[in-house]
């Protein structure tokens, strides 16, 4: 696999993203988005989400602080992606936390087809169980991914990617991608980047660009995006003095993502084929 | 009082705070609740709030940038927080700017059971004295708390406390704090810190976190959180170079908080029984 | 023309400016705000626009993340506005990219008075031809200001300055600002401005508190408030090291603009009448 092609690509198409996202992390993820290249866009009211993602190149559905209103816009624009073939990717913020999330997430699975689905642990648990263990938008302490519990997490990954037809990024200390017939663990990050509100949000909205411009390449371009945040955390943690703490931390992976060469990508990241 | 110790529950048992808040400091409350030790969700959905605050072990509410919908979130979030016996914090902001703004508190008041209120002077008299002077979100320069009113200010901040059963904090150039039957007065803090958008937002929800992480000691949390805050402040203010501003000042107070130590908060923490 | 003295009276005048923007760059507008002497309220909610339009010296309208809730608002507190004689700004991001967004740009245009109209090439185009090229956000490749094309911009800047009795902002490689009979070019800034989300969101910002600080100057605070973004781009610029990025940018932007002085303003401005 060219690692490195993947960002590269991205840098060269500059593909336009549309975010149905959060507004927590919202700004993070314009940012994050420009800096590997891509050029954000968000708009989430009914009427305009159709024209808004036909201009682009790919979707990215986050259900963080979802609503009445910002749901239906993002069946409306799901579902007219769909039409395009441009790519959907979902992030399950917080599903589990409540009915609202976990009905929601259901109802964008049956009606949309993802190109991909990025989550942690405790949120894919959720999709696929229909229930889960979330408590709030972080993984639950029993649901960390470790050496042990590695392979039962890649068979069910395995078993959701193929029962959904989509990638399967599972995050966390060891990140999982899956595609039903391969799968791959990166072993890039840093602990402390779980101090910081939004890295996965903003992961996700990264996965969109680099499906968005590596079209026929999803399992890939998951892989890359997904890499590239765990380098990324490693980077900008080596730039850390004594009295930074994680709001400089969010600032440095964004500078490094911001800075990242292909080159740097393929010689820094940690990916292996199970 | 061991301040020290109320930091360090907050660190040891990582409360998840609800907050229903302004979508324009969201971001800086989610990580300063990191920082100090707790766990953000964000969610302000009719629809999802009762189940999000049920497995939160506190909640935030802030009127900043309210509107019709978040509205009925908060009361409904609020009452079930209330049955739930979880604290809940308010933040006025920008009472008194708007008649919405203010019935929205006084509704709120009347219909929600509070642990903690804490707002700027201005927002605080415009809570007690049913309308105010309040301009916009920063206090009123007439309403500066100085060594002169502050007897005036203790009293009146009293006898709210009396009246609402809630720990009163009203934050300046010197923060009060008061149950009705102590007060401590604190002076921790930097001028500048004045010139960053949402630093009170970022203290009410670190309250929360402090008094969900110390249910007997509402008033001690509040004193310690506020400390903390003031004293981020402080030490944010030195690393700041000459060519450094607000935006780079807003992280570094985070920062400060995130590396924060009991022990540095009990060495730097000025409050004093009145 | 006196540039410095526009920033002076900023900082002199302290001007509160209600905004009603988009959540993706709010947090950034209202610390640009206070760094450039201003004072910021966001405020969206229909029951409260007139109330906190009222209490403020300057409304901004930017239609990023418009929604029908927000649409109802921006035409209650612009019409205000324009009763009290407040500057209103309006910043059409993205207008062209949705019908959504060129319906309510149209209709703004129609029912409200603006001070000031401050957007990309595309944005602009947009509003002058009522259909446009713009792609997303940001400014149409094709649609580059450039020596080549300045002259042709400056005449349609006119125009329709002319026609809206606005000050017309186009902001880009090169800024021209123009009320009909004078137009002005600015050549301050740096390409990786474009970099960052929402510089162009932050300007519009500082222009509703510029040219509420200087009412009878509305041209010439633009101008000032333009050169002032373009200058701070300079000056973060200097001070990047190789490891910052965009986000880091974003930061010393800001922090620019909070230690500009009016003689540093005065000195790197370079504007020139044509």
């Amino acid at each position: 696999m060219m690692i490195e092609k993947m960002l590269e690509n991205v840098r060269t198409k500059c593909p336009l993203i549309h975010n149905i996202t959060n507004y927590v992390t919202v700004n993070d993820c314009a940012n994050v988005l420009i800096a590997c290249g891509a050029s954000p866009i968000m708009a989430d009211d009914k009427d305009e989400v159709e024209d808004i993602t036909t201009i682009c190149a790919g979707l990215n559905i986050n259900i963080g602080t979802l609503n009445r209103r910002s749901i239906a816009s993002m069946l409306i624009a799901g579902k007219r992606a769909n039409k395009l073939n441009h790519p959907v990717v979902l992030d399950p913020v917080g599903v589990g936390a409540s009915k609202l999330r976990t009905d929601t997430a259901m109802q964008l699975l049956e009606e949309i087809k993802f190109a991909v689905i990025r989550g942690n642990i405790s949120e894919i648990k959720t999709l696929v169980f229909g229930s889960g263990t979330t408590k709030g938008v972080d993984a639950d302490m029993a649901d960390k991914i470790t050496e042990e519990n590695l392979d039962e997490i890649i068979a069910f990954a395995g078993v959701f990617a193929k029962k959904t037809g989509a990638v399967i990024a599972v995050t966390g200390a060891i990140d999982i991608v899956s595609d039903g017939h391969t799968t791959y663990c990166i072993r890039n990050g840093h602990p402390m980047m779980s101090s910081i509100s939004g890295t996965g949000c903003q992961l996700s909205a990264m996965i969109a660009a680099f499906i968005a411009a590596n079209p026929h390449y999803a399992l890939e371009a998951t892989v890359a995006a997904v890499s590239a945040m765990g380098l990324a955390g490693e980077i900008a943690y080596e730039r850390l003095s004594e009295t930074d703490g994680n709001a400089t931390y969010r600032n440095y992976i964004i500078d490094a993502i911001y800075n990242m060469t292909p080159d740097q990508l393929r010689k820094g990241a940690r990916y292996k084929m199970r």
